[in-house]
């Protein structure tokens, strides 16, 4: 306690100093990031019409494809496909059964013709049947080996250098940062403290039935193949009402999928952010929107667009995409 | 931020001085408050083998019955039935139609007889069909204005002093504080941040389905009449996996609905703390316990002893009930 109340007090008291270099290296000087900065002063200026108290400065993003990459598919995607293959040698029957078939055979118009039906099947004998505690070592596991197919490097590489700034930076503002994501919550959990900086807690996401059973005097709780919130489109406002029970004050996203949820946080009284990370960089990372079946970002662009939300133009505004380059 | 600093600053330079004052100055001396005691100074100190680090530091509170009373009924209960006589005028079937007709005419025998399903009704008419900011608006309203029948206080009074110690001691420890209850989260939310200093973020309760929709180009989120989960008995452990995602290291229930989640919280390893409040005091509260239909402690109280759980015995171990006494 004494340790942790000198860090905190020399936090403090160097806070003064740290104002004056730059919170957000990575992001290139120009309208976005004097806007965020703008916010960021004005909520936290005792003196602003626009104060925000500490308690209700809520942050909420969005995780895939925006605080990490999405493509070729989302990296849960891969998760699930790897899952499928190391759990093929069970499943004799995968072998002429679609989608697992295409999936084996690495055929993937096979498995994008088996549809969300399919796709459903393969979420199920991947994300359940074990309990909590196992699921978490599986994913652990799998982040520890597995490598993204374009830059060969663990997927938990692939997160972006800005937005670890700006979370970091809403941190020392007092700012709670969330995320808010479809991805799956037991999944995302077990690598966004070590990765965000983000606890469990302040993590949303889909969530599957699990119930609570004892083995061998133990109690486990067991994930069951059935969805209790799907956390995306209208989904994000629900998960955020549920899990947060307070209206962000600041939201990040890239895609169609979190319109709702920055129209949420736009609509409430007070100072408001909204922003959509777009990805136009195909060089450093990939350049997809309106066409894109992944992270379609087009319904939102046009509504940031007449809205005067913040748009990120990650060739534009990032000096740097990836901690490693 | 400077002010908030300072305070946090004086709060630190005080807190040696403060360890050598009591904590809980409404817990009479004996075993239960050496238990509490010695528990979190063994978790807090670097040198001790029991030592938990602050982010784990969870704790859960059950709300009826541990951290408020809850009888004659449910203070919710209370909540839904005033709320039938202030619909009741917009509904002139419920003069002839069970249970609202007994509410009407305060007949709680017929009230019981109309059973979970008539309940379910009730709570349907009084919980969902509005936004959810439109029912924190009413909660609050009438938090502000009913009374409880015997102690003629409002009903966030009856909240009990030495949980409100303990639940400070605690966050002056590090501890994040949760309330983890059966009790409607919408509901709790109003009033668990002023009353206990818990904010919305740290409320788990029961769900209700929320639809997310545009009025006049507003987002709303609407109550459904439907429930996504009953946090209660097994769903306590679910509730908390989802919502927090991660294992208390110290729950306090008062009731067989609670089992499951001092269950949940003793299986892990380490250092664990799981408490129970006996309703032992018919002058200055109330006493129930193995036959009560409210707040049943039966099979609970067989496995605190079983087990060597910490159990409060109000008359003996509370020097003082409420805040007003």
């Amino acid at each position: 306690m004494l340790l942790a109340s000198l860090v905190l007090l020399s936090t403090m008291l160097v806070s003064p100093a740290l104002a004056q270099t730059d919170p957000l290296p990575s992001w290139n000087d120009g309208e976005v990031k004097q806007a965020i900065v703008k916010f960021v002063q004005s909520v936290t200026d005792r003196s602003s019409a626009q104060y925000i108290a500490p308690e209700a400065r809520i942050a909420t993003f969005d995780n895939d494809g925006t605080l990490w990459s999405e493509q070729p598919m989302y990296f849960q995607g891969f998760f699930a496909f790897d899952r499928v293959k190391a759990l093929a040698p069970k499943h004799p029957e995968w072998k002429t059964k679609q989608p697992f078939k295409g999936i084996l055979e690495n055929d993937m118009k096979a498995v994008a013709a088996a549809g969300e039906k399919g796709l459903a099947e393969v979420v199920a004998v991947t994300h359940s049947g074990m309990t909590t505690d196992e699921f978490s070592q599986i994913v652990k596991d799998w982040l520890g080996q597995a490598k993204h197919p374009r830059f060969k490097r663990g997927f938990s590489e692939l997160i972006f250098q800005p937005m670890l700034e700006l979370l970091a930076y809403l941190r020392a503002n007092g700012f709670k940062t969330y995320i808010v994501s479809g991805g799956g919550i037991d999944f995302m959990r077990v690598f966004t403290e070590q990765v965000y900086g983000i606890p469990p807690e302040q993590v949303v996401g889909s969530v599957g039935e699990t119930r609570f059973e004892m083995r061998n005097g133990k109690p486990v709780l067991v994930k069951l193949p059935k969805i209790n919130l799907v956390d995306d489109k209208a989904g994000k406002p629900v998960g955020i009402q549920r899990f947060i029970g307070r209206r962000p004050i600041l939201a990040f996203g890239n895609s169609d999928g979190d319109l709702q949820m920055l129209q949420w946080t736009a609509a409430a009284d007070g100072a408001r952010f909204m922003g959509l990370v777009r990805h136009t960089d195909a060089q450093r990372e990939w350049a997809y929107d309106r066409q894109s079946s992944i992270g379609r970002l087009d319904k939102a662009l046009d509504e940031a667009t007449a809205k005067n939300w913040t748009v990120v133009d990650m060739k534009r505004d990032w000096k740097k995409i990836y901690p490693f380059e």
